[in-house]
């Protein structure tokens, strides 16, 4: 079963398409476009090992000219120099892209990231496809039209919003993700549920097992669902400034715990997920929702194999981190936190008090 | 006198100020921006020297704090390691920069073209106000919002679509520029005269000399009438799809001229003229123009110091060149020519033939 959202941002809206075999259409998608030249899937080295030539074929079937550019898989890869090497292979290519040429981000959040500041960039500006590979960037990266390199200086730093022409999610990609990757999109989809729809919620609590095991069906209701909230979220406010933040549900804290424990200690999704029961746990405080409810979110996040506990966080260096974090605005700490499940609102008020008392529980 | 021209772009209109001292309220206008954190000015060492210091003093009266970052003056120095250099430096920066940091290129074309790509770019977009300080600059690259670095493939080969905040020009600067730089400015100043406005033709007929010798209130006059016009085809035609390339009038042939004599060899200005010379020529052998309307066209740019003709151009070699042109859609060669003084449309049927009598007739 095939699944279409529309992501809508006027003259710049797009499709999502979400089905088994999806990367099969890959061709005919790029082919219906208006006037393209010829492709250039652009990709790391482990996802083109597994799809790269079927994305190559496909756009080959279509009848158009298509080259395939890879780079080392990792986020550490995720550089200005790999950005520059892209180009010049790009550049380099015969025949010589044009501006009519399609840029097809094929692969994880990284890729999808990197090689959509290299459309965003090239010429000024080509057309891209996302085909993500992995749950996160089905659930999050896809939509938003976020582009982005890393700096020593912090992650995300050197970037541009670029709208694709369009997304192609295949949901049986998702079967060859080592189970960490699937927990980073599992908590983005819990993360979707709290901030904005409490029946997501139900449908992850009662289909746990079965998304646990990737089944085809239900991950594609799943990610259907989730990448409409995005969408959403996004077209009401696309360049980030109001409603936009609401996606930062858990990330204040998710990140100042990724600084201080260290990247390579603990995933992003667990970090996330340990901050949206921080989240959560300061809303009870604040009496903003009740205990049960942030419990029921803990307990979901337990069932999908996430973490909403760590021991040895040092409430002290978090405070300090949420300080430097790229989303402080005149100098206060600003937090997402439910109203209810399936609303949050933006408290700049927080105090360093409230942010130890929450650590100290979550220890 | 001061003037003020609205670059009318929606949600991202902003206005071109133009008159002498301007450079002086730079501080006064950043202030009187929403919520402007702290202000960076990008320069090159030469435009460093001359003007940095009045730029951070104007930011520093105003009350805002204010570094000054350059690169080494030139075309040369126009490429993605001056543009990663350039992002070490502004991410190190302490107070660091945040959303409302604001970038400032003082400069030339390529300092526009640099600092613009690197606000259009750091924390993916901060605002980012152009001081441009030679006439090209003024009457061409303060107006549509491309910023680019070259790549050894081609000019301005990667980049990004960002308007800036607002643009301030001041006429005095224009007394420090080399003759020849001059020139480049007042091929664009003929050109847009040419598109668009016979009058402006008129203004420059009966002002060369006082223009030549950079008097300022003439000069006022000459750079506002030149950037409502760019504004006019910019506001039409954001994207560069339709009537935008109306600007590039004498560009195909003059690019091809820059890429068989070599770049170093000639001057741009002094390219475009004669790129000009053969539209105009091309549109008198259609029966789009009266020879006399393209001989008169050639006296002005003559008038102006400026070219029209080049012992030693190979026509075979121009329209190999012709066919190189970043410009080319579907394979097929455009030429912007005029319909009468004061209008253009493109042509997509220029042949070979065409291209090499009119070459002949530049020799």
């Amino acid at each position: 079963m095939q699944r279409t959202v529309t992501v809508d941002l006027g003259s710049r809206s797009y499709e999502v398409r979400i089905g088994p075999g999806e990367l099969n259409t890959l061709g005919a998608f790029a082919a219906g476009l208006d006037s393209v030249s010829n492709a250039v899937v652009v990709s790391d080295t482990q996802v083109a090992r597994l799809y790269g030539e079927r994305a190559i074929g496909s756009l080959g079937d279509a009848g158009m000219t298509a080259s395939l550019l890879s780079f080392a898989a990792g986020e550490q890869h995720k550089t200005l120099a790999t950005y520059g090497r892209l180009l010049d292979e790009l550049l380099a290519l015969s025949p010589p892209i044009d501006r009519d040429s399609l840029v097809v981000a094929l692969g994880g959040g990284v890729v999808g990231d990197v090689a959509g500041f290299v459309a965003a960039t090239a010429l000024r500006g080509l057309r891209w496809l996302q085909c993500p590979t992995t749950l996160l960037a089905d659930v999050d990266a896809s939509v938003g039209g976020k582009t982005a390199v890393d700096h020593p200086a912090g992650k995300n730093l050197i970037g541009a919003f670029h709208q694709p022409a369009g997304v192609l999610i295949d949901t049986e990609t998702l079967t060859t993700l080592p189970p960490e990757q699937t927990a980073s999109g599992l908590a983005e989809c819990v993360k979707h549920a709290v901030i904005r729809d409490a029946e997501l919620l139900v449908l992850l609590e009662e289909n746990a097992d079965a998304i646990l095991a990737c089944r085809p069906d239900v991950m594609g209701e799943l990610i259907a669902r989730n990448v409409a909230i995005k969408a959403a979220v996004v077209s009401d406010d696309e360049r980030e400034t109001g409603v936009r933040s609401h996606l930062n549900l858990g990330h204040t804290v998710g990140h100042a715990i990724e600084v201080t424990v260290g990247y390579r200690n603990i995933g992003h999704g667990q970090a996330v997920a340990i901050g949206m029961a921080a989240a959560c746990r300061m809303a009870v405080h604040r009496k903003l929702i009740k205990l049960r409810d942030a419990e029921r979110v803990e307990k979901l996040l337990g069932l999908l194999g996430l973490p909403v506990r760590l021991a040895g966080l040092d409430a002290e260096q978090i405070w300090l981190a949420m300080q430097h974090d790229k989303k402080v605005r005149g100098g206060k700490v600003r937090m997402v936190l439910p109203t209810r499940l399936g609303a949050v609102d933006v408290f700049d008020d927080v105090t360093p008090e409230q942010v130890r008392k929450v650590i100290r529980e979550l220890q």
